[in-house]
């Protein structure tokens, strides 16, 4: 990964923890990176005597306006033009130093902020989230879009998802990323009417040598390690999101429930403890964090109840994609996509 | 629950395991329950010495032919007349002592010839997979449906879906279930088109007092244990159902490599390992076997990998759903939603 001087812009009152959390993950993140350097939005009051340490590698925009978790997204980003949300997309907008913008306000808040700010990719039809979830495969993950930024997907739609993120995977550095169709069956065959329709339309952009398309696969096989891209409308892509989610929390009070319930299990939990605890922080906090794809700059949605150590994590995220220049890669790519389906159709 | 006399039907050719893992599981059955009577389904010369000691609990239908994984499901049921899978229906169907037929075929033929040969009860659009799955209360599981049946269903298909499963619960003693209705989010703005008009028909159905519809659920709350039935179109649904399934293995198969990598993990997992190996029996197999509901007598579908432990336990899910005169109550329930809906709409 090229190294980036380029500044990312926190937001810090966004999100159900306050600006306590975003703080604390901050400074956290700016002792582990000393490369790392903030534009922190925020009570400057509160926020300055914990970041004195760090010199100019922090920037302080001072502003006591929050946008709350259950404000209508469009009233607010237009009327709060003094809140930490649109302050923040504003810096990230006109500042050339700037690279990323990070925040864990409403999810509709800052995907209409993100939108109406800092604006989409030309050719971009819809902007999609695209978090990266935990495989089997140690230090491999796959990145899921859409994740529930968008409803009632065409298959147009789902073909520039798998066309951006296969953008987005290369200029990361990954050669040939395997783009895959979430579907419930993995024959060609299978499925609804969208999800056929694109399927043919991503055979096409793979004979053409667009992408490295690996057909359809199934939501128990996304988490084996086999692909590198799941292409999904916002609906299902959501509901494979947070059922996953759901099944961890589920496990994870179980084992709780059983470890309570029982002696042999609680010395068992007692030497296991460390290790499932490590297993938990590394693999499942993957989806805390993630960027909307297809707009101009990079802008990061974390989750709404990001403590200290996601906020942290979220800013190990945004390093990797500061400044990615993802302009440059998209807008040719999605204008070739017409090319060849027009072609070939 | 009221104990019925009737039999279930077995396809003992059926799925991976074939017939060796079907005679196995029903044998335990059949000592688990004495009350348990059987039509064999398959090869006379190789189930009739396991089934000896239960006398006339056990009838055999002889046939060798078997319907594969991947054969064509209605070209197969059309000219495999003599396969275990058409026989066994054709029990079912005209048998009144039979109440039930059990299968570990592939889907699409159980689906196929479940509807073709035993039929829709009046007024169903679309018949749908419901299996339950397990909650955080001990005792208490949720109903998704339909699992995987029907792809791009209608709201109006929606609201059929969550009325069979209210009549269907009503059947086995539930009062008023909780009729939930799966979507990315819990407000009533949130969705897709259809999820969004299926959300509006069933808060007329609840006014109407005819189902306790409790609005929209999330994906990652649905295992919490608020909700009793989970309505959602055959593809979200078998998303929902698929990742959670994905997420399972991949926590327990990462744990075992946890495990595996340290000896006072090792340590551990000796003093927990009846705990989890409960666990996992007790909460995780209950996706293995469902009706297909909306069928005039009750189709039960089990997973095409099912083992013996597994059979065994679709035969006791198949005794609380053998005669349970579904076509009674699911009928005139369908008829009232078109009253209800036309004189509100």
């Amino acid at each position: 990964m090229m190294y980036s001087m380029k500044k990312i812009v926190l937001d810090c009152l966004g999100g159900d923890n306050g600006l306590p959390a975003m703080v604390s993950g901050a400074v956290t993140a700016l002792k582990q990176n000393p490369e790392l350097q903030l534009v922190m939005v925020g009570d400057a009051e509160q926020i300055k005597p914990q970041v004195v340490e760090f010199g100019d590698r922090v920037e302080i925009v001072d502003t006591k306006v929050n946008i709350a978790m259950d404000e209508h997204p469009t009233t607010a980003i237009r009327t709060k033009t003094d809140s930490s949300l649109v302050l923040g997309l504003e810096q990230l907008k006109t500042r050339n130093d700037c690279g990323a913008f990070v925040s864990a306000g409403s999810t509709g808040a800052v995907l209409t902020g993100g939108f109406m700010k800092i604006g989409r990719i030309p050719g971009v039809s819809r902007p999609a989230l695209c978090p990266c979830m935990p495989t089997l495969i140690d230090g491999q993950e796959f990145m899921l879009l859409d994740a529930g930024a968008n409803m009632d997907c065409s298959a147009e739609q789902l073909v520039q998802f798998a066309v951006m993120a296969n953008e987005y995977k290369k200029a990361l550095g990954m050669e040939k990323p395997r783009v895959a169709l979430l579907n419930v069956g993995a024959e060609e065959t299978k499925g609804n009417e969208v999800v056929k329709t694109a399927h043919a339309m991503l055979n096409k952009l793979r004979d053409a040598g667009m992408i490295n398309f690996v057909g359809n696969i199934e939501p128990d096989h996304v988490f084996q390690g086999d692909v590198d891209i799941v292409v999904a409308d916002g609906f299902w892509g959501n509901v494979l999101l947070k059922s996953s989610e759901g099944m961890v929390k589920f496990i994870f009070k179980s084992l709780k429930q059983i470890i309570s319930s029982s002696f042999s299990a609680k010395i068992g939990a007692l030497f296991l403890g460390g290790k499932l605890k490590k297993f938990k922080a590394e693999k499942m906090d993957k989806t805390n964090a993630t960027i909307f794809l297809g707009l101009k700059k990079s802008v990061v949605k974390m989750h709404g109840n990001a403590d200290a150590r996601k906020v942290t994590s979220a800013l190990n995220y945004a390093m990797t994609v500061v400044d990615l220049d993802l302009h440059q890669r998209i807008e040719p790519a999605l204008a070739q996509i017409e090319t060849v389906l027009g072609e070939n159709a």
